[in-house]
């Protein structure tokens, strides 16, 4: 868990990294969310601030009209997150409750990679992956389940693998960095240390390192494309552990995209700036954009 | 072209179709739009209305920064419709210019099969294929480029087709009234009066028939699980010929996204209720919406 104490001008004050306890279980990873919020919120007091608004990011499926939260790989079927911290929090302080990515994504569009777009996407490209929509100037929500690039299906015919989701053929299935290191180990049967050892590898000139890397390009380019003639972004934030490949990365997606697009509008490709700071980022930008709207209406 | 005039309340008091000179070219096709606009406004007069707002809806890219339309078929290249109009109609009527199948979404959600919804999707399957998008309550324009699902891939592999707009395996290039035809015969060389023919195959069972149609439905179903997954509409409306074919399209569509459907909110599909008119009434209600958003803003 990233966490930080960020100022209403966006100075970061704080920041710090905790353990999820996903093995534990979902309760255990909720208590462990509560008592993060709390002792932060307490930090802040000691250090003469005043905690305005509270930030939290979940990667899961936000049901925003009852607070509620379904996320798979925390064990959370409709836990009720934003009532357990209101619980928490005996200060009657405004609390927002939102998704990573659009939390990344929104960091990016206010003060990062986005700036001035009104069309674009925040893709980042981590363990799993799930795009930010920012459309027609405003931040995709969908009711919580909108976004989900990672799993909409680019592979086709025999070659598709089973995704954890349960769809089949999945982008997240060849083009996550979990995926490049499993699908690597699964072509080699060498165990290897995440997606960043098969960059290694794949600067080294290892076949099967640059086979497992073709297929994550040839699915990213599917995918952007696919987004660019639905959506039409006039540019595309890639983040995430795999945007540290850079160029490495992202002049085959330029390449890809741009040989492929006949009659839309061509978007510009860049790395995201905002790093794994992102979805915190947005947190904190979201907390205080919640308050400056409660001043606004009571103004 | 399909017109008409349409009062305040939404009442249809007149309407016409009219050739459109395709083959003449570009500029004889905008000049016909401009002739229909300027003697059907002399009409409205003639039976003693009084023209409030004109709303043209066209199927092409539009810029509405300049005014100016790309459509392929319509032999128009940044052409200045929205000028041209102007300058044709000698009264200060406000001019709404906007996209058909978007236009068609917008009176499906106003008045319509899509009504009440705030995250849906109004997909006519014509002579093309394209979506309109309502997505957080609002429709999506994406600068004008929004929606081209019917120009997203679907088909991988050998099986890929050339689509007209020059990328290959195009939703359009399988599942349109036009590739339906197409289709057909290119598998059998035998000349078909159009999808309907294929459909009278289909229900006398032959097999050429068959394959063709199957070939649509699962293009189609991939396409809207992609949308599903990506966008996640509470419910999608399928217009267009090919929706003439009632629960023999529907009942399909509906079993195939529901197999593969596992973590996405699952949408309703339905039939549009507005048939081949909903672009029409869609330029109409924006239209007269203009009105009325001038007319707030004035008091």
């Amino acid at each position: 868990m990233k966490c930080g104490l960020v100022a209403a001008d966006g100075a970061l004050l704080h920041r710090e990294t905790r353990p999820t306890p996903r093995d534990a279980g979902g309760r255990a990873v909720l208590d462990a969310l509560l008592e993060t919020v709390v002792e932060l919120s307490q930090k802040a007091t000691a250090d003469g601030h005043r905690v305005r608004a509270i930030g939290v990011v979940v990667p899961g499926v936000i049901d925003a009209e009852h607070g509620t939260v379904g996320a798979e790989n925390l064990e959370w079927v409709a836990t009720p997150v934003l009532a357990e911290l209101k619980a928490a929090i005996s200060d009657d302080v405004p609390i927002v409750l939102a998704h990573d990515v659009r939390a990344g994504g929104y960091a990016e569009l206010r003060h990062g990679a986005l700036a001035g777009t009104t069309n674009s996407m925040f893709l980042p490209l981590g363990t799993g992956i799930a795009a930010a929509m920012i459309v027609d100037g405003s931040l995709v929500s969908g009711d919580g389940y909108a976004g989900e690039l990672g799993h909409s299906k680019f592979i086709y015919g025999d070659t598709a693998e089973l995704c954890a989701c349960g769809q089949w053929g999945c982008l997240e299935t060849v083009a996550s960095a979990a995926a490049l290191a499993r699908r690597y180990t699964a072509r080699t049967g060498r165990t290897v240390d995440g997606a960043r050892e098969v960059m290694e590898l794949l600067a080294a000139g290892d076949p099967d390192a640059e086979k497992v890397w073709q297929d994550a390009l040839a699915a990213l380019i599917d995918a952007l494309v696919l987004y660019t003639t639905l959506v039409a972004p006039t540019r595309i934030a890639i983040g995430g552990g795999l945007v540290g490949a850079g160029e490495t990365l992202l002049q085959p997606l330029r390449e890809g995209v741009h040989a492929r697009l006949t009659f839309q509008r061509e978007p510009e490709i860049v790395a995201a700036v905002l790093g794994e700071e992102a979805g915190m980022l947005g947190a904190a930008q979201m907390a205080w954009d919640s308050v400056t709207a409660d001043e606004e209406e009571t103004a």
